[in-house]
């Protein structure tokens, strides 16, 4: 089974944990905001990790926003499957570059 | 093989391309801080359709937000599996909930 | 009369004009979620120029966040007035470095 | 004098302090990469605050967005005048809604 997959168990498993024992249930307590302000913060981060940082703090700061979304996604009940055929639905329909013709 | 794992591969294949034909060549001839801009900008998107978007829409984003990191690892020559090995690391040494202890 | 308190007051003009015509009006028209967009997306345009970009586009940039700031107070009927405030406040009660108490 | 200008001077006097007595010495002596983080996890609150919170969170995340890109602004040198003027410059030439046309 893969990390993903297997992560998004695990954090389903911890939401409903006390806060004082895990972190997952630490931030599902605090509520949403709170969890999409980290997933802003985290992102915020891996932009400074990749224009100033080495190559191990772009990993880890990487990491954090794959976590960070997968606890997101868990807190509004969104399997992270939905996503994954949402970028294969994207990759079969038109190809990975249909956001080039909508974007600016 | 994953959707992850295939997208990782497509956009590496099509880095080299003409910046007109292709999204991901067009961001990589834009340059590094370009890409990152992008990343953070998904990830505010993700954090709106949290708060005020639909359950659709957050799908929507956080594709964006996956596409558009997989984009800036490539750019920086990081395997997804590298990101990938470090949250199972985190896992395995201290468990998921590592951050907890250092979080503020 | 200063920059900002002019640039108050013309905003809160044109909200109500056609989004055909102004930028402001057209923001105020997408509704709050675009608005908050904005200043996120400005924001990280800024955090970019300063450490990848130009003295002249952090200069850009950081007006950009400004004038995003004001419309999106503007769309929640708060005076800048009222943010100048708070921080006269700060650093009255307790000196600016009120936050290194409370910070990370 | 105004706030903003009073703030910028304040700033300046501390960017040299010792660390361990002023946030504004101690975000210096982290270098530019944390300020410009703070900024942009500033903003991504005050996006937040706008969509789920109070209208005293947003006052107050405001005041932080504000205090943050004058800490960033000078970091780098730029008076916050050099920003002021980008924005009478704007709308002298072409408008507050010279954005309408270069966006989005």
């Amino acid at each position: 089974m893969d990390t993903l997959a297997r992560l998004e168990q695990i954090i389903a498993a911890r939401r409903g944990a006390s806060p004082d024992s895990s972190y997952v249930a630490k931030l599902n307590a605090a509520g949403l905001p709170k969890i999409a302000q980290k997933l802003g913060e985290e992102a915020t981060e891996a932009v400074i990790a990749a224009l100033s940082g080495s190559r191990q703090e772009l990993v880890g700061e990487s990491a954090d926003v794959l976590f960070h979304l997968l606890v997101l996604l868990g807190a509004k009940d969104i399997p992270l499957a939905d996503v994954l055929a949402e970028l294969d639905r994207r990759e079969g329909v038109s190809g990975l570059d249909e956001k080039a013709s909508r974007s600016e």
